[in-house]
């Protein structure tokens, strides 16, 4: 009896960032994908988030590959957590790699890790799977989708992805071979559901080029262009409308200038000699002879675009002789922090383009047109709908049906839980271990759901810490009580409200004492009793108490 | 000498909402409009954002009238506040007046305001001020723009408008008095920025109706829609789509049970007979002979619609049996917390219909093409753009300079800034008390920017407490040092680390002993900042560390 083929997505499902699905016959374990989230806005204090990995650390033995798809966060930035814990040789294209050896090397890991390069075109095998990189367009060169060769037939997982007639730099994704696999016969997709709210297709990179040229024409203002930083060929074309119009080109961010190196390094970006200038130097230039490129797309608060228009930036001070240029969207989340950079960069003068109608940016994401072609072109007989939330899910699901996939063969799956994949059928199956891990700071999953929710709760109403030093004889009070409150009350306008609570928890330890009560767990229970109930019906709030008993 | 006419905005400029303008003339003062803000997501524990009413306090014998433009919350939410320090007149067209009511009887002030009502096209006389009500359109009905005639000339303040050419109740903006107006000279002109980014046009109210029908027509589901409360002309097309297709109606959620309320009694909206069922009664009919209009179009977490989605709806369960509709486009900052709402409706199998692109909402708001008509009907000599982000400020400003007003003739006001008006001239002056001031519970103002400062350093890594018991006579240590945390580590697994924090402590009195350090002020300082350096280094987090010293 054949074994079946578990597909389980380990993160990515329900959720923007942290995709991550497992691939599992027999044996053998493959994972494509390693990515990392951003912490939602309740999220207090923490700076990444990273998919529970138990299941690889219990299966590790068995895991002959991790295979990534392209360089994006959400695709490689849980990496450095895997292999702390597991050892396991990593398949991505050359840019790709590239970009993970920078981040390993930051994590003092790249020595003991195997990296394995292939094209677009070529194939590996890892266990009982074959996988083939299959070249699609994104908003990173060097994106591919995955032909997994299986035992009991061939899965296709298209990465992120989207067809770009006239790409910026080598070919549209490779639709002939995708065409010829489904002809073949492909038994499961997995598929990008990112933009299939959106009628119609994704423009091509080209266009933002057209306009770049449109803005650095004739213009006689000092330039400045923030985009992602992983936009490669949007870097390219911006490096192309500065050469064109004879700017030089000054380059600010750290991660911008980590990817320009590492591009730049691999070939793929061309910067004609000279057009890169050291932004030390930039200020000795004239200013309509320059173009800056900038992090900060996002509004991200220690990005060097925010850092210039809060005043902050070493070598660059905003004036009415810019032209800064929003070359990017909104992540869903970022749109206030963006607009706050925008209205900065407006108070100082700059002369800001930023609106969506302005062609400065398109998406890396196929549309609705462009999901049903590659339905169309793949046919499969079973279809998994990945990378969005729940809603793009859901949706996607429907396009599948729309287009002819049997409703009984789409599955709508859920972080950690297995889908079972037979010839003849597909089904969710058990679940696994899977979830969100914190990372605050050093600290890789001690913050967990109850640091969180105190997090919360300091953050809505405050503290106050009640300490009282009772007597080990008799319990009776020795000194205190003492509030220190933070978070709630400007203690120096609030006196009054201060001796209250003095007298609420003197009042409270009283009432213990006359019963007789010595075990200090019911004392400090009565003392925050009575003090949050005191301090709602006075204030309407609920700061944090907390009643702290020294004994001498 | 003539007096200038002194324009002072003290909310509502390079911000969303708290909007109020006090219009200032010799001995007399008139206030326009006064509005409350929503806390941005950094004002932790906020609930409510008003202006800082100062200036009208110390000028409160001078204060002739407030008076209301429409019943939006950013225009009418600050008054129980103001209302609370001064006793001054309200004007208001009735609809407005009805909702400011409903307010004032939630704070007990109903009794002691007088409060005046005028239909569009009446005048009064306050002060030296003649204030004329114009008819405008708005998300809400009964709006109007003011002609305000000052012993120098007429200001005219557009409040929040549009031009609909089909309006769903009474008729379209006034253009034959405004141009009137500017054929008689205008002075000055204030104008609602918020839509100056988009080309165009704003579409009709109609245009949304006509979508219902759409959606009603032939629907066998039951239909629950989401719009915001206050737009009553959106409830009167839902419910006449309902009464076409023969759905009796159900209302969820506070404020749309009180709009609707204040709405019927005034007339302002019709509702058929029968029509309207109680909330309870609502199960007892089949599915697809109801419609349920609900809050929640911004996925607030209190509201009906939230409820409904996640489980928490005293009536309604959402099932695959449900279409949901949500007429409504996200307020900047919204964006997230109804794709949350969303997704967890499709989780439940509903229906749920909320693109953009389908129609189900216009904005209330003047885009770029009505805003030129405006310019060009009331030619005002002077432009103060109002209602917007500095960015729209900044955007309208060039609008209006390209209609033909001089550029020195084009205030960019500030919050707080006197704007002088002479026949002659328009200029920034002083400043006067201005800002944001923080409702928490029942408190206003006492939480300020230590409070908030505390709680967003509480909100990141927490905080530790360590408490040490000293001797009166010799500083020596007599108990502890107790260290409590919250929000920093899981205590539970963290117990070395919690060891350490108790020696790095000790080491630090040790070494105050040592140097016959006895004020605490120094002790305390010596063991926080060891402390936080010790923890910085181990964890690259920093907790807010209070040591408590009680003495024995």
């Amino acid at each position: 009896m054949a074994n079946k083929l578990k597909i389980i997505p380990l993160g990515g499902l329900d959720e923007i960032g942290k995709n991550i699905t497992v691939f599992e016959y027999g044996k053998d374990i493959i994972v494509v994908d390693a990515g990392m989230g951003f912490p939602d806005e309740d999220m207090y204090g923490i700076d990444v988030v990273i998919p529970n990995i138990s299941y690889l650390v219990q299966n590790k033995k068995r895991i002959r590959a991790i295979v990534l798809t392209h360089g994006h966060e959400d695709h490689i930035g849980a990496l450095p957590y895997i292999l702390r814990e597991i050892n396991v040789p990593i398949y991505a294209t050359r840019l790709t790699a590239g970009l993970v050896e920078l981040k390993l090397a930051e994590h003092r890991l790249l020595d003991k890790t195997k990296i394995v390069t292939l094209e677009a075109g070529e194939s590996f095998h890892a266990g009982c799977f074959e996988v083939e990189f299959i070249r699609v367009n994104h908003s990173i060169p060097d994106a591919v989708a995955l032909a997994i060769t299986t035992p009991i037939g061939k899965v296709i997982h298209t990465g992120d992805f989207k067809i770009d007639v006239t790409p910026i730099h080598g070919e549209m994704t490779d639709l002939a071979r995708l065409g010829e696999l489904g002809k073949e016969g492909v038994l499961c997709m997995l598929c990008d559901s990112t933009n299939v709210e959106r009628p119609g297709y994704s423009d091509s990179e080209r266009k933002v080029g057209a306009r770049f040229d449109e803005l650095f024409k004739g213009c006689d203002k000092r330039i400045i262009v923030t985009t992602f930083a992983s936009n490669v060929h949007r870097l390219q074309q911006i490096i192309n409308a500065a050469y064109k119009y004879k700017r030089k080109v000054g380059i600010t961010g750290r991660s911008m200038e980590n990817v320009m190196r590492v591009a730049q390094d691999l070939g793929y970006i061309k910067v004609p000699d000279g057009v890169i200038v050291d932004m030390n130097k930039i200020n000795g230039l004239p200013k309509n002879k320059v173009a800056i490129i900038t992090t900060g797309s996002q509004g991200e608060a220690m990005s060097a675009l925010y850092r210039m228009a809060f005043s902050g930036h070493r070598q660059i001070e905003i004036t009415e002789g810019d032209r800064v240029i929003i070359s990017a969207s909104a992540i869903p989340g970022n749109e206030r922090t963006i607009t706050k950079v925008i209205d900065e960069l407006f108070s100082k003068g700059a002369e800001v383009i930023y609106e969506r109608m302005s062609q400065l940016h398109v998406s890396g994401h196929a549309c609705q047109e462009e999901l049903k072609l590659i339905h169309a072109l793949v046919k499969p007989k079973f279809f998994v709908p990945v990378h969005g939330e729940h809603r793009h899910l859901c949706k996607h699901a429907a396009l599948a049906q729309m287009m002819g996939t049997d409703p009984a063969n789409i599955v709508l799956g859920e972080n950690g839980r297995i889908i079972e994949v037979t010839p003849r059928k597909i089904k969710l199956g058990g679940a696994v271990t899977a979830g969100k891990v914190f990372v605050d700071g050093m600290g890789v999953g001690d913050v967990g759901s109850v640091v969180l929710r105190d997090r919360q709760l300091l953050a809505q109403d405050g503290m106050i810490v009640v300490v009282m030093t009772l007597s080990a004889e008799d319990n009776s009070l020795i000194s205190g009580p003492d509030i220190i409150s933070r978070g709630f009350v400007y203690v120096k306008e609030s006196e009054s409200l201060m001796d209250e609570m003095r007298r609420v928890t003197l009042e409270s330890l009283e009432s213990c004492h006359a019963q007789k009560i010595s075990d200090w767990a019911t004392i400090k229970s009565r003392v925050k009793t009575n003090l949050s109930g005191y301090l709602y019906k006075t204030t309407k709030r609920s700061p944090m108490i907390i009643p702290v008993i020294t004994e001498v």
